[in-house]
């Protein structure tokens, strides 16, 4: 019933060759890929307001431009720079990988844990920020927020066990609708101020922001750039996935950074510049584009328009955590860092327990978090920075060792994005720190920490376990050793006795052990052994304490044992199966407790045989 | 760690010679029986007064003083009747025990199934009796009353896993003291109304039950005897425990039903009249033992002391449950009416199982219904009394079979027990059917439906294991088939080869099986087999679906497999064993997953060969 239940909401299971990736052209790959850029956008240009219009008021507005130009910059190098890392790994180059390859291994990790790091947040951020969307239009959801993320996430995660690229080019058409509708919303709004003159009427109910007055400071000024930082989070994907463009699959890859830096330039540089126009104001009840869209367009298709696509698209942002964290996991965990179950792939082919790790992860900062976008982003960008760096001076260190034709101005544009996402990594890390950023600097060694452990368990059992081919060729399997069997036995009864026969079939040493829990209560046991003329021989020992485990050990290293050091001794446990699951309870299952508890105190082999029981 | 915090909470393990029941004499072992009934004093005539004030208002005390009157003569007719019992049962004789002996196994379940019932709620009602207690003294404790029950509870199963009865006349005291406080609280009340001439002055606060004034119906005076019958339960607890008085045991038990009925008679009848001329109200935040205590000693030490003795003895009298329900239920579990580990003696000789699922459904009922005395008295008596009106008609039936000199006069006042008792069951039946005898009416015989169900299971395995002692004389150990060994692995390694070595000690016919997850992966290994040059097959099947446990079923059922029916096939596991609990999560754990699923595809021996692995 449950499995039938789980089987339809997962499908059913895949065969090794239905494994290919599918390829996408230019056209329909890039908005999935450049949905977590662009769909930043839509909390960017907030969040740079929260840091300005409470502490400066109306001169945020002048600010936030010359910031937004800023950051528009910085995404102009880091297109530059990744289309060099496109042509360089063909084959996919996450910062993990090029970090690892061009700098060291430690670098790699930190590239690794913080790309670990980021892909949780982005899927706990994207759904808040699409949460917020929708509460945004519908206000009396407002209540509901961190449910309605958690089902969108236990969504995504049903989506992606089941294998969502199937219908891939579904997921292309939100990033267009929202471009589209965004790039409505500043040609409208741009209109309406300038042409028709409309002024932007303070709002009492969603302004209720105080606005600031101080002067502006320097540090407030990088804070505010910090927080718009979130808006560059994502930029790697493409590079990440350069494979699964159709062939020229490198041209194609390097179309489609162009193609998304124009896309997130225009937008958030509209967005940034309506915000400032139309003044709007940082609320938790209402989003800035909502804001916005509400004076452009008031509350009408339009505006619920640009709700639906924003939200849309921040699910689709969310999504694209689900191939990219499961995916660098299971590079992660063949290279011996993560548990190598992170490799395995799932039923549908996909690794899922990448997926499920993840969905859980997300869940867990969603609901700690409380759904509040505004409280998680700080500990956002720090991580994605990180991995651009790391990404970025791997890329520089390439040049300058393999120095092919052209190397010195590759190695000028990477160390230009190294130094400016460094730069930038240094001031988010000072600027966050005590908002949430130093959460990031303590889970990232950590994260870098289990992964050295993991490594050094995994070399510790492959040395424990290797065996050279040499010493396999004059390795001899006949064993030097005697045998010995114990057969546990509550009393002689068809169990018992099938048992008993097959213990005779393993080897001659074989006795039956009885432990007397009550005294007097083997004088049964005896009686009918002598009944059964046999030549295993029945000890029987007195357990004062009702115990089971520490009696058995002590007879097995008696001298009464006739086993010497070296031997191997095998207990033999006659267990019963119930037809109902419920039945289970009724026995005292002496046998599995053995079995599991037998490990750990005595190197014996656990043998169990089945014994069926109908119900009559 | 956690294991020494267990060890230190429940005290060291005892070892069987260690169990010996502890005799009390008269003195302190009767209030340590009578517990239960007498303190059922500290709310029974606050449930008449529920039932009578808000319908008839100050009519309510004289009815109440009828219906009192009428309690005490059915607590002659019980002490009399439970006086043969004592007689005729001088190992004790539970209503299961009577009721199976003398009328039918049936009837003896309904009464075991009541009495399970009925031990339960005392549980339940005692503690939250004992809180109410407690938060009349304390009304800022009042919102805690739930945690406060649950937390006495859980003390209440510690004690009892440690075993309480060690330090048992600590216990007598508390019984005592109620009585002696409550003598105190009549002869003082009874002297400052009658001599001082003390009016009660109603008090708002307390008083804001609105007085009824409608008429005195007979179905209302069933409804408020059925909620005086609480102040009865219990009154089985001596005849159980004949064995543990000294001897003349028999004449110290009939002894102390005299002492008890004295003791419950002078209280319950003093403290409703006292509640008739104080004019006490039923009220949630105050009991109407405390509003007396309070007209008549004044907030002062007497009144606390009232309180403390009355928690205590209600703490008591749930205690009273931890002896009689494990033991209830070993004695059924012995006869195959309950799950069989309930029969058996946990590491300090006590039932443990029992104090355990005792404690759970008590805890569940106390939440269920938020610690409410009053919601949970319905469910009470019914069972109690059912278990009297078997008790009864088992010893009715006893006489006038046997026979013996006297029977006449006995039979008579049996019988006389078993018509009151069976009418007090219906009558309780029906007033308090909707108020929740209802769930005692389908939970007794659901109770019955899994009892038969689960001795059916027994007799079905018993049927199944059974070998009678002339079979087991002919019975012939040698084994008539052959055993095939498949070894499972994934590598060649020191592990595998020394589960190899291992299973060449056990038959000649062994293979390796290895299963193909991914096409190619195995070519390592065929590669590293011919090195080995051994005579043991190595079988490799591709798995397109991933898949473990199929494959391996359909090999061996296959062509391939050299096995016939009949044959035994094993299946030898090596697992390795990791140094630190975490370790395990970074292996796939391939064979504990094939142990487990195996056995339910099919009949295999599944041994498991460890291979521990050291942290270098």
């Amino acid at each position: 019933m449950i499995n039938q239940f789980i089987r339809w909401v997962l499908g059913k299971k895949l065969e090794n060759e239905r494994l290919e990736e599918q390829k996408f052209n230019v056209f329909w790959g890039t908005p999935i890929l450049a949905s977590d850029t662009v769909s930043s956008v839509a909390y960017a240009v907030e969040e740079i307001l929260w840091v300005l219009v409470p502490v400066v008021g109306m001169a945020s507005y002048l600010w936030m431009s010359r910031i937004a130009v800023i950051i528009i910059l910085l995404l102009v190098i880091l297109t530059l720079s990744y289309r060099q890392t496109v042509a360089a790994y063909p084959n996919g180059g996450g910062a993990y990988v090029v970090a690892k390859d061009n700098l060291n291994t430690l670098l790699g990790l930190v590239a690794g844990a913080s790309l670990a790091v980021d892909y949780t947040l982005t899927v706990a951020v994207s759904t808040c920020a699409g949460t917020a969307a929708i509460t945004s239009a519908f206000p009396h959801l407002f209540p509901h927020r961190v449910l309605i993320s958690v089902i969108v996430i236990v969504l995504l995660a049903v989506g992606n066990l089941r294998g969502i690229r199937e219908s891939s080019r579904v997921f292309s058409v939100p990033t267009y609708a929202f471009v589209i509708a965004v790039l409505a919303l500043i040609v409208a709004g741009i209109w309406k101020h300038h042409v028709m003159g409309y002024a932007h009427v303070p709002n009492p109910s969603t302004s209720h922001v105080s606005f600031g007055t101080q002067a502006v400071t320097f540090l407030l000024l990088l804070r505010a750039f910090s927080a718009g930082c979130a808006a560059l989070t994502g930029v790697e994907a493409v590079s990440n996935a350069v494979p699964n463009f159709e062939k020229p699959t490198v041209r194609n890859a390097r179309v489609a950074y162009i193609l998304m830096a124009l896309a997130v330039a225009s937008t958030f540089g509209g967005v940034a510049y309506l915000a400032s126009i139309y003044h709007a104001v940082p609320d938790p009840h209402s989003t800035v584009i909502a804001q916005i869209a509400t004076d452009v367009f008031g509350r009408g298709g339009m505006f619920y328009f640009i709700q639906a696509t924003t939200a849309l698209i921040l699910v689709l942002a969310a999504n694209t955590s689900y191939s990219g964290f499961p995916m660098l996991l299971s590079v992660m965990a063949l290279d011996g860092y993560a548990p190598r179950q992170l490799a395995l792939r799932g039923h549908r082919l996909n690794y899922n327990n990448g997926i499920l790790l993840l969905s859980v992860l997300a869940i867990i900062l969603v609901v700690a978090f409380q759904g509040d976008t505004h409280l998680l982003i700080p500990l956002y960008a720090l991580g994605v920075f990180t991995s651009f760096t790391l990404s970025q001076f791997g890329m520089l260190m390439r040049w300058l060792r393999s120095k092919p034709a052209g190397w010195l101005s590759r190695a000028l544009i990477n160390g230009l994005g190294a130094v400016a996402t460094f730069v930038t990594v240094v001031i988010l890390s000072i600027t966050k720190f005590t908002e949430g950023a130093w959460i990031v600097l303590v889970v990232v060694p950590l994260l870098m920490l289990i992964m050295i452990r993991i490594k050094r368990h995994y070399l510790s059992v492959a040395a424990q376990l290797d065996i050279p081919n040499d010493e396999l060729e004059r390795l001899d399997l006949t064993p030097k050793y005697s045998h010995h069997v114990i057969v546990p036995i509550d009393s002689l009864n068809k169990m018992t006795v099938k048992a008993l026969r097959y213990a005779k079939t393993l080897t001659p040493n074989v006795v039956a052990f009885h432990l007397e829990i009550y005294k007097g209560e083997a004088d049964k046991l005896r009686k009918k052994w002598t009944l059964l003329k046999t030549d295993i021989p029945l000890i029987i020992r007195y357990s004062p304490y009702r115990e089971i485990i520490r009696p058995l050990v002590e007879y097995i290293d008696s001298e009464e044992h006739a086993s010497r050091p070296g031997d191997v001794i095998t207990i033999l446990l006659p267990q019963f199966f119930v037809s109902r699951w419920w039945e289970l309870f009724l026995h005292n299952n002496t046998s599995l407790f053995i079995a599991n508890a037998m490990f750990h105190k005595r190197d014996v082999v656990v043998s169990i045989m089945p014994f069926y029981i109908q119900d009559l």
